[in-house]
């Protein structure tokens, strides 16, 4: 999605150099694919093994100077979690961003991720929507693909902040597929609103820890 | 989705009693879900009690005479796909039905699936296409909300049968919601034709063993 596929990861003498996007090194990335000799190799791998990879993500990369660090886990509460939980926890993590698709089965998994940020002291940043609903581009009608408004429910039951909603967005999964850049093709999309509105919430209830 | 959340489970003589759907007990289902107190409690559990019980819920559960035992796995490649198939191996299981959605990042996972199943030595049935395109119900005018035809080419590409492509079909996204009988319901959408065509390619493909 970001057109980094085939980018080696290469050792520095701090640790592992991250895979830089831009000249300005604004976003660096980690990830496994990187380390895989062939895309379409399996990582066949038992929770200890994740579990360690998961730690040296955190250790072992020679990050830098942040801003933010995102880590984009897979949906549920097991070994990826909380391993992710406990390399970050002596780095204070701002919280968790939890995204939910509108229908009641993807609500109700989202109920226990929300008992797993409780339960392992996470704090919850708040919910977002996605998949919320889906404009025609032939007749401008919108159509509540999969239900709506779950999200918005399951933030008022948990009492956390409800960010937004994304609609599902041919443009914004164009650009993805292409490895464009989406804010550049598309700035008129309703994707993009509904992102950029909730990145500034997320901005402004972070604290200010920018120089 | 099949009205069956709240169900129990009891003991019974030989072992753990599925939940059934029906009179005529011919849809029996097992879930953790249903071993849980509280719907929202979140399972925080490591690879080996995972696959601990995934184990168990092939050999303890009085599950009868079976002409089909499916079973659903999240994505990946994990302890659960492999405690999955450890569990199952002796009881030559007729192959893995490979589910995608048509983006490249989709493919791109499920490549890594079917990687998995050639090393583990279970068949590949084929690979379903979901997701693929969305008929607008005001005008008619189909989209291809997530790009298309990514289900075909990997099928091509792994060479395994393709099965067919089910469409977002908020008809269908309805009666799950609703936990309603979808057959009963919208006999005539389009998600249906193409489920039920799907289905009849797995029949046709799988050894006469019923009697």
């Amino acid at each position: 999605m970001l057109g980094a596929q085939g980018r080696a990861v290469h050792q520095c003498d701090r640790g592992w150099a991250p895979v830089f996007l831009d000249q300005e090194q604004s976003l660096s990335l980690m990830s496994v694919g990187f380390l895989l000799e062939k895309p379409d190799e399996a990582v066949v791998w038992r929770g200890p093994k994740k579990n360690a990879l998961i730690k040296q993500f955190v250790s072992d990369v020679a990050w830098g100077e942040l801003d933010y660090l995102v880590v984009d886990t897979p949906p549920g509460t097991s070994d990826e979690h909380m391993a992710t939980v406990e390399a970050l926890r002596p780095h204070q993590p701002l919280g968790a961003l939890v995204v939910t698709t509108p229908q009641a089965v993807s609500v109700g998994d989202v109920r226990r991720e929300l008992t797993f940020c409780r339960k392992t002291g996470l704090r919850v940043m708040g919910v977002v929507e996605n998949m919320s609903g889906f404009t025609c581009p032939h007749c401008a009608e919108c159509t509540s693909v999969f239900s709506r408004g779950g999200g918005e429910e399951l933030a008022q039951l948990a009492g956390v902040p409800f960010l937004g909603s994304v609609p599902l967005d041919p443009e914004l999964m164009r650009s993805l597929e292409e490895g464009h850049d989406f804010i550049q093709e598309f700035p008129g999309s309703p994707a993009f609103a509904a992102l950029t509105s909730i990145a500034q919430k997320i901005l402004d209830a972070t604290p200010a820890c920018l120089p």
